[in-house]
């Protein structure tokens, strides 16, 4: 399993994603799951997938082959005239692989479906997030839907619905994803530290902030120790039934 | 789809379920999950269903039918002799009524499953927590696991599994439950109120509060739109990352 979520925030833009694959629980491994394209000044693709390792893997591989030589650009993220431009060409080569895999004829018992959260922006457009699925189709956040989660999304949701607002800075988004992420890992064997993030600034058209939390990392351990104590609390303010 | 939650405290035993079920989502109708055993200052035995609801329909009802006359009450819930048995014989009629409509070679795009929370204390022993199984068998809860869900439990765990102490007084439990179904509810359809309760006080022998919470009660709405605010709160309280 996997969890990664994509985030619109007025600020810009937030990812995060675990790291840990599975195949079978007693084989389990860590794997980068997010992956950044970048042409300073000009454009910023982020990139974060769940599903099957070796789906994922050639679809970034084959995204990147394209992306190399300048000259053999068109059509890639790195040359694409628009974010949706970008999700078109990702999508179409997701399916692809996919496909691929279905007609050789392999069957197996996991499919070898993959689920992708896109977000960026290119000079000249606004941020833009989307969620990627298997067929090839997407979908776009919007303010109504401000966020989109891939994998074991269900124990990290109830906290990102009722705290998330696009007012928040980068600094509370990554405090309020790794209380969802917290909350995912102490539930699901297969989601697991570290986790990678990146905020990029809107209109900066440069990499932001990114690195990775370790699961010994102070940061972590003082957000994932404070956060039950504050949640019982916040159950004491409540009026009792 | 359901969501049930079974919990032992030091208090006694705290039980919760909501009533929507669904034949697709376009076909929702609201039943009872929750089932009361009573012989007063003898035993009190409480059922929670997740799964078919035909399933469930026909366990009660095979379970009341031999309860009702006192010389047919063996082996029945009313005349087991401990909750041991009590889990035996729910257990054994449950997996009775799944291999009936398997045997007579009925096949459905749903399965016939159920599963089942059961929780009581019969005169002589203590109160006691069970999770059972379509294949009719079981676990028993204790300290390490001290309460169960069943049907859609992912959305409504984290905050269990934060919240919960045994020492909670039935007050602050019922207030933990509505804040896990609230979450619940909010991401799956599936689930809905009212929501029925009952909190069982050990060594009793009597049914103690019950009763069904409705969608527009002034109790819920009070917890489900304070808890929004309290999250945030808490959040806030969080160093920042």
């Amino acid at each position: 399993m996997t969890y990664c979520v994509g985030m619109m925030l007025d600020q810009g833009l937030v990812f995060m994603s675990d790291t840990r694959t599975n195949a079978g629980l007693d084989n389990i491994s860590t794997f980068r799951k997010m992956h950044i394209w970048e042409d300073s000044g000009e454009r910023v693709i982020t990139l974060l997938s769940a599903g099957n390792l070796a789906t994922t893997q050639s679809v970034i591989s084959l995204l990147d082959e394209r992306s190399k030589a300048p000259e053999c650009r068109s059509p890639t993220v790195l040359a694409a005239e628009s974010m949706f431009q970008v999700a078109q060409i990702i999508a179409g080569t997701l399916q692809e692989v996919i496909q691929q895999r279905t007609e050789v004829g392999q069957s197996s018992e996991k499919s070898f479906d993959a689920t992708m959260i896109l977000g960026g922006q290119i000079r000249g457009g606004t941020t833009r997030l989307f969620l990627i699925y298997p067929e090839g189709n997407f979908i776009e956040a919007g303010a109504d839907t401000p966020f989109f989660q891939i994998g074991e999304i269900k124990y990290g949701r109830p906290i990102l619905v009722r705290a998330y607002h696009p007012t928040l800075d980068f600094s509370a988004a990554l405090k309020l994803m790794l209380v969802s992420f917290d909350s995912t890992l102490r539930a699901n064997l297969t989601v697991g530290p570290p986790f990678d993030y990146h905020c990029y600034e809107a209109d900066t058209f440069t990499r932001g902030p990114c690195g990775r939390v370790e699961s010994d990392d102070p940061r972590f351990l003082t957000i994932s120790e404070g956060w039950s104590d504050a949640l019982k609390r916040a159950l004491e303010e409540l009026p009792s039934f």
